[in-house]
């Protein structure tokens, strides 16, 4: 079912900050600051040859990650993103396999325009895992 | 400086379940256990098309995880490996833009036989990232 890793999404407190570490002192390429307030959040995309990185800012304390932050101020990994051909699919082998999905179960467009869903981390090693169909 | 990503290294309870979750579950490849007393784990890879996953279970109480689990009891994700082409031209440029690197600075030989430094959390976001030579 997996297939590449889309991204690793790291919270951050202060977008600016975290876009000169990975730009000026880790040396990657990072994208423009993009804002998504369906989403709650401004993005930075860290550009690695294999995959990416999304530093996450919250938009306001309503913001998905504010609580998040709230518990790790400085920061951290928040959840990774694996590729699906299929989500429905996915969605329904998870379900028969007991494993919990996020919200309503339903997929929702998610940052790149792409139908999503979000896993329980309980269920998936305490880790945060998206699914995006590609 | 930042090459590919090499790994995302999720530290678990209980690394039977964990490679169950992510074989029988998430439908991923899945590698035989590996023991590696020197770095106090066992380690379960899970290859995905363009990176991989490391499954990190503690090998006892003084496992370098061993406190991230008491914290994180269902398992979470413990750092981020990224590849770079000269460890040691890393380091120095690291250190000279102020960051800190764990234990004496100098690289040990990782869990893949290549060397590799920690750095703090602190000033990458709040997430441990590891550097490794390729």
């Amino acid at each position: 079912m997996l297939g590449r890793i889309n991204h690793i999404a790291i919270a951050v407190p202060d977008l600016a900050a975290a876009t000169a570490t990975y730009r000026d002192v880790l040396g990657a390429a990072v994208s423009q600051v993009q804002t998504l307030p369906d989403h709650g959040v401004r993005v930075v995309f860290v550009n690695l040859p294999n995959s990416k990185v999304e530093l996450l800012e919250p938009l306001d304390g309503n913001s998905p990650i504010a609580a998040f932050l709230e518990k790790n101020p400085s920061g951290g990994m928040h959840h990774i993103c694996y590729e699906v051909e299929d989500i429905i699919s996915a969605r329904d082998s998870l379900k028969a396999a007991g494993a919990r999905i996020l919200g309503d179960g339903e997929p929702k467009i998610g940052a790149h325009g792409k139908p999503v869903l979000f896993l329980h981390p309980k269920d998936f090693c305490g880790t945060l895992v998206e699914l995006e169909e590609i």
